[in-house]
């Protein structure tokens, strides 16, 4: 399905020797360092370069709302897909700071919309089930969402994108990639679950009890992701998956956000292994379960600043250090052009 | 000297409100949301924005680099010149791509350069005395140096900008930084020496003991910043110190680059405590005594993505943050104006 190949490190020695013969300490760039090296060995460059920077924000509602698991009622997800066409929400704020393409696409959101230049409209039906009830999706629906995704990474890549992020919108969401989560990393909903937009003590407590009672319902093996996604997941975060496999597939360098993309990229990721390559993780979200959840992927997100906002936001304010690493990569004088005095 | 006022905080309420109203859980901004408020609060206006960002950069030698502190010898602080000069250093890179104006002053510098027009050259001296032996700088030194910083920071103003970085190049500023850190708060200097350019444990130590040895010597009072700048610090680190109580004196938004900067930043409070309220701290330094400095001063650095190059790097890749922090507080939509529902 998709044939995504895993990185030749054989420039590796290479783009190293590159970054230390810049003008400064050695190691001193920190984590761009690491990300310079990634893009040229992604693109198999060694003068590699971000090329028209795009954002695909998912979205789609979710089952689990009639649970009570969060704190905005669910007809903010149409409201917030409207103000992302209206150009009023953090991702668009962003998106225009750095010149990022920005396209929202509905792959189940349970509203109608006027057409719209940025709006792709394709949804596969008005929602998820409720999976503290019945599972989430059908094999079919699950398969639909993550070919979208793919489709829409396509139509990026034959626009001359080369760098893609993917945020989501869907209220209830949060719940499925906790219950994502804790499938596919044997954890107990407790230690996947959060406040999401806002819940106090009380309201987590209870979401992860939906949740604990839906994982113990489903009864998911988490050697299945596909099943899992199904059970659990959501039309976007589905859509997510196959869109982070498609973009690995093109040679992309992606942009995984915060807790929401960072479940669908751990399914992505038990899918086909290879894609992990390709991911740079932007930010570490303070919703509760990212941080494990990074940490179980074997990343370290590039931003810590408290975002919890979802929409690709994390993923878009980090582009300019992505960038960076590649400036560094590119333009820094060597010791040798710089005369200057390297030591022993 | 400095009349730099105290924030007023009457705006504060109202800020709030236009945060806690935009299309977002509240808080879901994490650090961008408390800088939003900082430069509102600054500018004392709710349509706060960044104009003609700076970046100076001051350049000096040590001679306590004398006692081999250092591992890349001190003709390079005048190499780095002439690299900044060419345009090939690290901290011209990100300053193109930031669009940020940069200039290099030269107020120690042990050579002598060509005329360049982003070249400001008005050395006091040709260096610090090795402070293991002597005070570093008489007290008309130390003042110059400061009065050259204020002037550099006014020269800039008058050019447009309320918004100003600073960096350092000297090999062998950790050293002045660390004691001034030590002297101030009253540490021992294993505590705060690091690696600096990339010293093994071998040269930390070494570098520790001779800058324990010089405390011992100077036998400095931790409530007399200026003596402690005058006898172990820097003069690129007394520029600096000049620059930023001259910058919050204008009203500007002041980033603080790294752990030099913050050595500098440290003197600047003890001199001006309302002078922190002008300062945003950029990040986080993976130099050793940075993060127990930035604790001490009670301040949570932006970035932590293990710069330890200096030169006003860590300021200026996280110049768009601060700039995203702007355009999320006036352009995002309110729930009203986006007709979103908010939660109870």
């Amino acid at each position: 399905m998709y044939a995504i190949t895993p990185l030749s490190r054989q420039l590796e020695s290479q783009i190293h020797q590159i970054i230390d013969q810049k003008t400064k300490p050695p190691g001193s760039l920190g984590k761009l360092e690491a990300i310079a090296c990634q893009i040229a060995l992604i693109q198999q460059s060694l003068t590699p370069s971000l090329q028209r920077p795009a954002m695909l924000v998912f979205a789609a509602d979710h089952g689990i709302v009639a649970q009570g698991v969060s704190l905005f009622p669910k007809q903010v997800t149409v409201e917030m897909v409207n103000n992302f066409l209206q150009g009023g929400a953090g991702i668009n704020v962003f998106c225009r700071q750095h010149d990022i393409a920005l396209s929202i696409v509905n792959v189940g959101v349970d509203g109608h919309f006027e057409a719209h230049p940025q709006l792709v409209d394709c949804s596969v039906t008005s929602g998820t089930a409720d999976f503290s009830q019945q599972r989430a999706m059908t094999q079919e629906q699950c398969q639909q969402a993550m070919d979208i995704g793919a489709a829409q990474v396509k139509v990026q890549q034959e626009q001359g994108t080369n760098v893609i992020g993917f945020g989501e919108m869907g209220i209830g969401n949060t719940s499925s990639a906790a219950a994502i989560m804790a499938a596919l990393l044997e954890l107990s909903a407790e230690e996947c679950v959060g406040r999401g937009t806002g819940l106090d003590a009380q309201g987590v407590s209870h979401k992860a009890r939906v949740i604990a009672d839906a994982l113990a319902l489903h009864q998911l093996d988490s050697q299945d992701p596909r099943s899992v996604l199904e059970a659990v997941g959501g039309l976007e975060i589905a859509a997510m998956t196959g869109a982070m496999l498609a973009a690995a597939e093109l040679n992309m360098v992606v942009l995984i956000d915060g807790f929401i993309a960072t479940s669908a990229a751990l399914v992505a990721m038990r899918l086909v292994p290879a894609v992990r390559d390709y991911m740079i993780f932007t930010h570490g979200s303070a919703e509760q379960g990212h941080r494990k959840l990074l940490q179980a992927i074997g990343a370290q997100p590039l931003l810590d600043i408290g975002f919890r906002l979802g929409e690709g936001t994390g993923a878009a304010v980090a582009y300019p250090l992505i960038c960076s690493a590649l400036v560094f990569f590119n333009e820094m004088a060597s010791f040798a052009d710089a005369g200057v005095s390297s030591h022993d």
